[in-house]
């Protein structure tokens, strides 16, 4: 049995206290660093293999500071107290002796209970992701080959004046969905300037929030390998844009929701 | 001239390298600690102070960890990376000598520039504030005397299946809008579950995120004291549920989007 490329991507050695050792993969590299979901995702993986970890994900806000450089770094994640049913996490990421950290975040987690519950944003109706050719993306970088996209009812570069999409996703090859996963399907959305330019153009993931809406329990009434996936901004001004996404499982679970800021350039009228 | 409730409610005293003292209002208090917001508001006033800032909010993420209880408060707010246009913050707010801090965040600061824009999410048509009655909450709290809030085809109490609701928000007395009132605003949202329950249950705010998309140059340009506010939640899940808003000026600027996940309890069906 060989090791799934994203499980490689987000192995952490255990090195302290509160620390983690891991490595950048080659799978999930982007065009000048990681692909920002896999960094997400490994935080995510150190909270959870921590010995003092209560209850499942929640909320974590991931804020990428600098660049991640090719190799080795240290992941630290500190659970800062611990209440009854909740945790906070403090997170970074440094590499090598650099002063600042890369990375930068905080996360809570918590223990669900029995309580009224009800889910208001059901997944829409959208044709088997068997039906719909996956998604050849224009851009080269090794990442994109990790993840089949295939999107319902919109061409994501056509242009024009709205930047909602909707597509299927899933794991290259085929994985069952787990937080760290979920973690980075959050961030595999197609950046919405390129869908409102019609093409790709420079831009970068500043701050990223999760939202989880499903718990351990939940995920295992998760059926299939895929997410179904919605995003949209809300505005681009001066430099900086937003991107609100909804993921749900194939079978209409919603696992999370996610916001992020994004630094971009683009000069054009 | 007097002071504003507000200003005087986030008013800080410099104690040190990235440190601060505040001090809990009565005009904010909320049942048993201090109005979300208002802590929300006082983490971004000691960054806004602080010497070495640069650039205006982009995003935040507060995490409410413990209760702060009434009295004096620690504020610091340490600025971890500064890059040419973005800035990179952690926040925690500590009292007396407790080992833990009551309140964790991060947030990024950039400048924004010269770049393509375009507001996709734009305010609802509504009637004027003047020709609402301002809601009467049945909720005896000091902080909800310091909103003026005006419901605009809901009723924010009426209960049902799902949680939209639309407002008009203004500070009492009115005062001009700025970043500290816009972040606090981003909390007087009133509670997603008591809108679907047609009453107040015990909530708490676990994790607020706002996303800025208005600069400083952009709120020369605000007209009037009212905000207009949309906010519904995605789901409500063993005792968490999230709360999703968007945040207008009166004539139309959108100047924030925020995301929060709140623990309730609620044990009926």
């Amino acid at each position: 049995m060989t090791t799934h490329p994203f499980d490689e991507a987000i192995t952490l050695i255990p090195a302290g206290e509160d620390l983690y050792r891991g490595t950048t993969s080659p799978h999930y590299w982007n065009a000048i660093s990681p692909f920002g979901g896999t960094t997400v995702a490994t935080l995510l993986q150190a909270m959870l293999s921590h010995p003092r970890r209560l209850g499942d994900p929640l909320a974590m806000t991931v804020n990428f500071a600098g660049p991640i450089r090719k190799g080795e770094f240290a992941v630290r994640v500190h659970p800062v107290r611990t209440g009854r049913s909740t945790q906070h996490w403090l997170m970074e990421i440094r590499q090598g002796d650099d002063a600042e950290p890369a990375i930068t975040g905080t996360a809570v987690f918590a223990s669900r209970r029995d309580a009224w519950s009800d889910t208001e944003s059901t997944m829409p109706v959208a044709d088997a992701p068997e039906g719909i050719a996956r998604y050849a993306s224009p851009a080269d970088v090794p990442f994109l080959q990790r993840y089949d996209v295939r999107y319902f009812g919109c061409d994501p570069l056509s242009g024009g004046s709205e930047s909602d999409t909707q597509c299927w996703i899933s794991d290259v090859p085929p994985r069952p969905l787990d937080f760290p996963s979920i973690a980075a399907h959050c961030d595999t959305f197609i950046p919405r300037l390129f869908v409102r330019k019609g093409g790709p153009t420079p831009i970068a993931t500043v701050s990223l929030t999760i939202n989880f809406h499903a718990d351990g329990e939940a995920l295992k009434n998760v059926e299939g390998y895929h997410v179904f996936a919605t995003a949209k901004a809300n505005a681009f001004n001066g430099g900086y844009y937003d991107q609100e996404g909804k993921v749900w499982s194939r079978n209409g679970i919603l696992l999370a929701t996610t916001h992020q800021m994004v630094w971009y350039r683009d000069q054009s009228l």
